[in-house]
């Protein structure tokens, strides 16, 4: 009887309370404890009227996957070109590592050219269609610069905060995009309690992570298209770096549906979750085993997008590290700035500081043998390295015209 | 009998005196005559032996068109992520414009965000396959970015020159690839000089634009991917920022294959090259029906991707104009920069400034008729707006933590 439908989505379910909402008005925490929620599927229906071979002759963007996701009709979806993004095989890399299989799914190729793309174009396609008009944000900038390009794409009005030291690029993108930015000197903290203030004096939605429910669903594309470019199979490691988490928790719930519908087969990979050692929380909290974690004072990371001092889903991030026998991992920013170079040496790819973390924990965790040799790994590079150019010391010296190249002595 | 064959390539001929040259060993100019080199193809057997349709079940990526590329064999191919960049209609802008149909063609997608990676892509993997190991270029910033990326990909060498005020995120890339980069205290042609010379006392390839006919077929994927994605059919306008102009001349040569081959029917479309006006050597020729280009002094322009005072095919890009019935556009800095927000604020775009002259130029066409509101137009983005920052003003207040946010006062 659901035949045909575009999108399975059934209702929303409180992550902590189990209560469920209605799903065809916006509602963005549970109205019983104010936690987040999450958008539940009628895998049952799905499984029985759609084969994941139908997906073969659709777009090669996320909204392939519709039927998984929570816009109810194709018309509502905003685009901006998010196109289902490669999977580099790293082999040059890998060699180095003693690995067999190394992949990044590389999140450069996005509209704004970061992984954020993802929930903003879920998250705003649906706002607008269930009749939000102005959404309000906190961001530590890409996710903010994501929002208000879809939210001028949909003809939404946004509102962003943004700590004054997040990355400089954003907040062009955000002022090209209309948005009304506001910038504050502190955290992103301090920017949500300002957004809070804001929509409760006001007539805008609050979006921040977590704080509505399908910016996860955006996020969990990553996670199908992975298994879906694997062809149709999974891999054994997902290495994420992780900040609010949404994108972990977004691949884990991706691939417990595949798994549920039977479009793929196998064991739940090991998750891994990278952070700075400026700011690791949930680091901290998995090493106590602890359920969630603990505000980190003065964190401070180059990775900027990974300084979140209490991600609001840790629980949830803390779960699938649990559930998955995985792990979480902090490593030095000076460490991530060297594997930034030694990876785009020897691939080209210029990574993003925070998928360069994510890099260095693979290389501790091959040489210390919590991966094997002959494991298939995945790693997250949430975002294009050009949008961190600070990463890179370009301080070189300026020849004048017609001079030699004096490329004896560099050698 | 040529049935099965990865690419249909059969010789090089010279762009100006005809001359052909054998394809399977790695040549860059006319050996006759030092001009640059064209790639042709087996259009007849091509046409014979493949149909469209079996483009249907390839990978969403520039090499899907292989037969038409001059790489001989898929493990050649050095790869990045070349998806298919998306073709995105604007209609609340165009509304605007008093225009039905515009498409902007969104480069931002390619590795290394601009449009560049093509030319690289298919370049590196060519000079790769024929045994080519070090390459040298002097760029704007773009291209040296782009291919310094593939050569490490390739596992070659790189030598790049760039002006010292070249994007300096385009420093960074190159030098995160591992290139050998040199800043030079002038403009591009400086940078050539200095590449020549370094490529005759030494071992270097000079890959600089139409020094070597790859980059153009790389960049033809442009036209191919433009007229698949209108579902095999043609625009009537192509509106290209011109630079070197090797963008504008692959599309070129796309559609007149593609048209050769019958996979597409129809008449070619006008194309409009835009220019700054602080840099307009092509339309200063086009005003005199020249057939090359005079060298364009003190030229600056805050679309640094077409600071380009004496283009090498500027014959080759004003006979397209020619023969095509097109036009030659030049706009100002401030329009552009106005445009671009213009732009961005209507629809989430955020462009470069290239790719922003093409939006003014097309304003100015429809005002005066020379576009007509029926007419269908593509408009090329040739990179994403995050590489050139410093075309948004971003000199905001900060606010104090837990001020309240004047949202009054801003509107």
């Amino acid at each position: 009887m659901n035949a045909g439908r575009y999108s399975y989505l059934t209702h929303l379910e409180c992550a902590r309370c189990g209560r469920r909402h209605e799903a065809d008005r916006y509602v963005g925490l549970c109205e019983e404890c104010t936690s987040p929620l999450v958008a539940r599927y009628d895998l049952e229906n799905l499984r029985a009227e759609v084969s994941r071979e139908e997906l073969a002759g659709r777009r090669w963007e996320l909204w392939r996957y519709h039927e998984l996701l929570p816009v109810a009709a194709p018309e509502a979806e905003q685009k901006l070109g998010e196109v289902v993004t490669p999977m580099l095989r790293m082999r040059r890399y890998a060699d180095q590592l003693g690995l067999e299989e190394l992949w990044v799914k590389d999140e450069s190729a996005t509209p704004t050219s970061t992984f954020k793309a993802r929930g903003a174009a879920v998250g705003v396609s649906r706002a607008a269609e269930l009749g939000v008009r102005r959404i309000a944000m906190p961001t530590n900038g890409n996710a903010g610069a994501a929002w208000a390009s879809y939210a001028a794409r949909a003809g939404l009005s946004a509102l962003i905060v943004m700590p004054a030291d997040a990355p400089m690029i954003t907040r062009a993108e955000c002022l090209s995009a209309g948005a009304e930015l506001y910038l504050v000197d502190g955290v992103i903290s301090d920017a949500g309690a300002m957004v809070a203030q804001a929509v409760a004096d006001g007539d805008w939605v609050d979006v921040a992570t977590l704080k509505e429910p399908n910016r996860i669903e955006g996020k969990k594309t990553m996670g199908l298209e992975i298994v879906e470019q694997l062809g149709w199979t999974l891999p054994d490691v997902v290495v994420y770096p992780t900040g609010g988490g949404v994108g972990l928790i977004g691949i884990h719930k991706a691939i417990a549906e595949l798994l549920e519908l039977g479009w793929v087969q196998g064991e739940m990979p090991r998750f891994v979750a990278v952070q700075s050692d400026g700011c690791a929380p949930i680091v901290r909290a998995f090493e106590r085993q602890e359920a969630t974690s603990t505000f980190f004072a003065d964190s401070r990371t180059v990775a900027f997008g990974i300084n979140v001092p209490k991600p609001l889903g840790d629980f949830m991030v803390l779960d699938t590290l649990y559930s998955t026998k995985g792990t979480a991992v902090a490593v030095s920013d000076d460490a991530l700035l060297s594997e930034l170079r030694v990876l785009g040496a020897s691939e080209g790819l210029f990574v993003c500081p925070e998928g360069a973390a994510a890099m260095v924990a693979v290389r501790q965790l091959c040489s210390d043998g919590w991966i094997a040799s002959h494991e298939r790994v995945v790693v997250l590079n949430t975002g294009a390295g050009i949008k961190y150019p600070e990463c890179v010391n370009t301080d070189l010296p300026v020849l004048d015209a017609g001079a030699a190249l004096p490329i004896a002595e560099a050698r």
